[in-house]
């Protein structure tokens, strides 16, 4: 069990009053599918094209002393979301990414001002200079998702898309280290949660089925933003009693992307088609379910 | 002047209520661009790809007795949503496309249901053929542009985006034969409109430089949605005293499009990017505008 108190829905409304300022209220958007209504949460047009900077903001907005650097490890979606962040609220940041991480996503990041380090062969080596780095005098590391405050941060995705749809009657979200997928359920106002992931990038199955988290294989189209190896510990125990686990294949997942996109001209990166991919399996109950299209930035270019 | 009487707000009042079974109520999207507010109108999510759903239904549902066919010539986004709007309304339609329309576009259309006519080199000769069809017993043909029941469906585009953000302070608005920018005007709640076009496609420029409709030439990234060579009369009626004319070039569509992409992850064709075009270069005022991204079927691949 985690050490530290899990957070409430309440936490969830303190973070939606602390990032108003910063962050774009992402709409809902009603559709017909194969007959079916739907609901999309359009959170792949959130700032830096991904839910994360809910949770940095609120990292740095609610956690106390303001530091005078941030530091934190990811070439993906979180790096991004640290870096503007950060920016918004006027502070330095560091961001650690492997050696390998792409030019194009180093240089988003670069763009906001950040500082880039490559550091080591892998995610863990940057990770672990992150760290260090991190522990000197006024630093704070900000985590990717086994944080109360970015968790509640990500939980205003959910209580902003059933506050403007309020017949949506369950709410399906991705799943990889569950920041997004716990929050879902604090914020989701009691209603139901599946989280989705690729069936070869499924930490929370693997920790359901162990009753803990453990580490798991990682090995989908989708886990550069997915591919957590153990979901965290804080967000397993807002999930395990409280949202199902489904899990879908690379090629459901590529289908649903594309299908996005041609029925309805969303972009989306792989991660973002999941909840989309679950819906189209049947794995997915309720009238109106509400799927968060939670990050859009994808190499793939849509023809 | 037009034979016909004018649409009024009434009219796209009742058009909103006759389209909202079928129409998808597209969102719009609160951001800060250069540290501006701005309101995106995501019509580019419309079923079809563009606005012209809306005219499409409007006119099926509202013009009295029910046809047998509906005929209609566009290889373009109104033959997809004429198409489409029949299929929806269980009934039979035939599209003529000049020889020249490319083969993704027509597959779309066949994929409605609808029958498919290949005819001559030009629009003009594609739309003549589609006349004498429509012409026959029980046929109805449905007009891009200049037409009350048309221009009243496009209205509750705007209609729509003024009471989802009632504090937006003007409207602007692509502009090719006129039909969306009239019933921008008509839906707008008398807020100011800004009607935008291709410095080489300006039919609404060249018209209130003649106080007519008049031809003009048709040279532009953004013809294949906005190349009318002539402003419908009826649109024009409406427009000539109520929008105020902007031109943009075709580098600031492409780089207004380019942008639309890169900080916001919405895809859209060139001319879906016009307004933000001219709000880009300084030609749009207010402090709320809303722009309206009126389509998005575009060849292009944003990478």
């Amino acid at each position: 069990m985690p050490s530290q108190p899990l957070p409430t829905p309440a936490d969830v409304e303190r973070a939606a009053a602390r990032i108003a300022p910063h962050a774009r209220r992402t709409p809902n958007l009603r559709v017909r599918v194969d007959g079916r209504p739907l609901v999309f949460k359009l959170e792949q047009l959130q700032l830096t094209g991904s839910f994360k900077l809910r949770g940095a903001l609120n990292a740095l907005l609610g956690g106390g002393e303001r530091p005078e650097r941030v530091v934190t490890a990811s070439g993906g979606n979180h790096g991004l979301a640290v870096a503007t962040a950060a920016a918004l609220l006027d502070l330095p940041a560091t961001v650690y990414v492997p050696n390998s991480a792409p030019a194009a996503k180093a240089r988003r990041i670069e763009a906001t001002g950040a500082k880039l380090i490559r550091h080591g062969a892998t995610y863990a080596a940057a990770a672990e200079a992150a760290m260090t780095d991190a522990a000197a005098e006024g630093r704070r590391y900000l985590p990717a998702y086994d944080d109360p405050l970015v968790v509640a941060g990500q939980g205003t995705c959910a209580a902003e898309a059933v506050a403007d749809s309020s017949d949506v009657d369950s709410l399906v979200v991705a799943v990889g280290g569950g920041g997004l997928a716990a929050g879902t359920v604090l914020g989701s106002g009691g209603r139901p949660v599946v989280a989705v992931e690729p069936v070869d990038c499924a930490a929370f199955q693997a920790a359901q089925e162990a009753g803990r988290p453990v580490d798991s294989d990682v090995d989908s189209v989708a886990s550069s933003a997915l591919g957590a190896t153990r979901i965290g510990e804080l967000p397993f125990a807002v999930l395990r009693d409280s949202a199902r686990s489904v899990v879908v294949t690379d090629d459901q997942i590529l289908a649903a992307r594309d299908r996005l996109w041609d029925e309805f001209r969303l972009a989306v990166e792989p991660a973002g088609a999941v909840p989309f991919a679950a819906w189209l399996a049947g794995s997915v109950e309720g009238d109106l379910p509400c799927l968060v299209l939670c990050g859009a930035n994808t190499d793939w270019t849509p023809s």
